[in-house]
């Protein structure tokens, strides 16, 4: 089995990073069980000044075969990934295009998947990718959607309905915000819209974690991982430490530092919390059904050899258990032949207007206690990039907590995703939006296709988002929305 | 007396521009009667970008003297000119400040006046002119006010109302949609928010100057009006028949074509509806009060002296009265000395994505007929500056006229206005903003401070505007809105 980190936020944790960056792998397994054709349009690299001409083709899918006249098109505002990616993963989408006789429309955002604007020089310098923003991705967005639409007159009476999840979702909830001419509605899914320097707690995220492994295996759970970190580092000192760690974790080549295996580690605990669904996926890796709790379970099964202390034994045991739950590896693999410029193209945006601050404390988390400090890591992105990030820009560009004036939005998050510690959790800060939180939901699980495992929790979720995205659909058609079209 | 068609978005006009760019000059008699401190902000140059690092100081005009605690800030989103220009003509924000204790801060915006990001190489090229664009001054303007209030929290409570006028009205109505986080509401004023291709008739311009003229002058005004210009074109073909029309006219030199005379008198006769204001000003030129009777009455009052046609001679007498009322002039002047950078500046926006058509049929004006073509207008424009319209982008950008999400906007137009041919004249498309028509009124009369000789009209206008804004501050009052400040 391989780790799919792929288009997952935690790639934006920054300790964790240069780790990550190595295990992505594309998803060949999963086949998509929806049509759609393949299509590329043309946008300008900058929609905001006429500085550079420069001119480049994002890739988008398209299926019309369930619309009807005056149907809706359903879009997806595409994240840090291969569009295909989504699509393969967004079966709610194509679920509501049946049911609503709507097109589907997935786009995917400039610098990811094949929409590189400068081929593979995409990430050269500040000049190359320095266009690697979302407001120019929700121009492309807006672009495509409207010359669609002119070219296509028999969509002009359709109202688009935009969804997307983690920063998918974000770039929904801000799509809608900046262009409510295009956008009729959206469904940011577990969209951390505050994950911004000073918006939240950055602790947040570890603390919901946490309760993830409290919720599935309770205490004596996150009191081994809690206890976990410091007997890691210990060993990591001794003589042959790493070797016996390596082997305790049956990794294929050696670790290289205990903070090195402490990070490895923590990424994957918070893996299996995002992907923490009724099901097995293949969504962020290959994953069991409720892989929390299996993990849990793992760690009070496993055996002890005696070589370390028993509870690394246990961890380490169960870490693999997890990892190769399909029983497809010998070892477990954290080296990747090819780099992936998906992840880098990630790592540039935290670097430029996407900071997002994540800490710990190690006691209302189960994590080493780590802070975050902005200055530092404005330094380390000069010297990685040669950019410095403008971490006040997105919150006065979208609104940051003053999101009175969202209409038609629904902000939804499952209570057990990391992620929801930066999301839009009640309607008090935005009444003109709809909130819904999904019990024991983990990352945008709403987003998925439906599956007879699925909570009875997703089912009433996906039931509200569907009813409320119809009366908007009603809305929009009682009222007017002349679209404009230059003729020549 | 000397014109000053600084700022005015007659500027835009094509077939006029050549003309005007020379003729520009700022005003030097007209004192501010309100007092500010004049300051400055950096800026990026490329907001939605990290491509160009540069960074360069916008000028901004403050006063606070009238502020108490909780008062709005009322501010002017900067045109296509000097700010000083502006403050000295907008005297409601002033009184409005009085009266509902406010700060009062007007910004220039980027490329006009002091503001310039490259000092005298700002209009080089595409790199260096590329970044006059609507959306970073709005990004400026945005910015600005976060920072101030986050540098200074005792204005973290006290709402912004923006305003502006022509050009400045369109900012300000897209200022709000953008950033409703920044701005609390607005008053656009004779903003032509629909002037680009295809969202108007192209026609509605001289339209509405022809009825301001109906008005002022009746059918015997305008008919004399209408028969000019062939009577132009075939003097000025004739031997020595330029001269004699620059006799006629008084200029201080020869006019160089039958086209030009036309071009020049057009403008003028569209710059005495844009200013007839009902007492004299200096806004748009040396003009007496309501300019457009005044020159009507003087066509019927001019003698004849035989050597043209009495209808041209008279139409010219009464040019060089009005032009002439101060009594200060020997002749009519239509060159200057000095290029002036503004009139530049919006020349090169309507080459980018403020491209405006106006054009002329003879019969429902009294304007020579002109079409506009935008492959030609293109064209010129890549002759020109080496760049080509975006014409469909405003249009996407802001809305076009499906602004059925806009709310706390004021749309002023006065009737007899020529822009008002562009703007949003009634609610039915914008349902949850505020419509405000004044009757016989000129060019965003209302932003004017209050006059004895002020019509009850724009009397009425102004109360409303008033009231309105009172409310608006109040609703902020009672809703949530955190500030966002990055405190490190």
């Amino acid at each position: 089995m391989r780790l799919n980190y792929l288009l997952i936020l935690l790639l934006s944790v920054q300790i964790s990073f240069a780790i990550l960056s190595h295990r992505i792998r594309p998803s060949k397994k999963f086949q998509s069980p929806f049509s759609y054709e393949k299509k590329s349009f043309t946008e300008f690299l900058d929609h905001f000044s006429f500085g550079p001409s420069h001119k480049f083709n994002i890739t988008y899918l398209i299926s019309t075969e369930k619309w009807k006249p005056g149907g809706p098109i359903l879009f997806y505002t595409g994240n840090e990934g291969s569009i295909e990616h989504f699509a393969r993963n967004t079966g709610l989408i194509f679920e509501l295009a049946e049911n609503l006789t709507g097109a589907v429309i997935f786009a995917e955002h400039r610098y990811y998947g094949t929409s590189l604007p400068f081929g593979n020089q995409s990430f050269n310098d500040r000049r190359h990718f320095g266009y690697l923003i979302a407001e120019q991705a929700l121009a492309d967005y807006a672009k495509l959607l409207t010359d669609f639409k002119c070219a296509n007159h028999q969509f002009a009476n359709s109202p688009v309905i935009s969804f997307g999840g983690s920063y998918g979702g974000m770039l929904t909830a801000w799509f809608r915000q900046a262009y409510p001419n295009v956008v009729t509605g959206g469904l940011a899914a577990s969209a951390p819209i505050w994950l911004f320097p000073g918006m939240c707690d950055c602790r947040g995220f570890y603390q919901v974690t946490t309760r993830a492994y409290q919720q599935g295996g309770g205490s004596q759970c996150t009191s081994t991982i809690r206890e976990i970190w410091s007997l890691i580092d210990e060993i990591a000192k001794k003589p042959h430490g790493l070797d016996d760690l390596s082997g305790a974790f049956k990794t294929c080549e050696l670790f290289s530092s205990g903070d090195f295996v402490s990070g490895f580690v923590e990424d994957y605990l918070v893996t299996l919390a995002m992907g923490n669904y009724p099901y097995s996926t293949s969504f962020l890796g290959e994953l069991p059904a409720w892989p929390v709790k299996e993990f849990c379970k793992a760690i009070v099964n496993c055996p002890i050899e005696g070589k370390l202390p028993p509870q690394v034994e246990k961890f380490a045991c169960a870490f693999f258990s997890l990892y190769n739950y399909k029983q497809e590896d010998k070892c477990l693999s954290f080296a990747s032949g090819s780099e992936n410029l998906d992840s880098r193209g990630w790592e540039l945006q935290t670097c430029m207007e996407m900071t997002n601050p994540i800490c710990s404390d190690g006691k209302t988390d189960m994590f080493r206690p780590r802070g975050w400090d902005p200055i530092e890591f404005s330094n380390s992105c000069q010297d990685r990039f040669g950019v410095q990030p403008r971490m006040d820009w997105a919150g006065l560009q979208w609104w940051a907590k003053d999101i009175i004036t969202d209409t038609r939005l629904i902000f939804s998050n499952g209570d057990l995703d990391p992620w929801s510690a930066f999301g839009v959790l009640n309607e008090t800060s935005a009444p003109g939006a709809t909130v819904v939180r999904i019990g024991r939901g983990a990352h945008h699980l709403d987003l998925r296709g439906s599956h007879p495992n699925d909570t009875e929790e997703v089912r009433a979720a996906r039931g509200l988002i569907r009813d409320k995205i119809a009366s908007w659909i009603e809305e929009w058609h009682r009222e007017s929305h002349p679209l404009y079209c230059l003729e020549f």
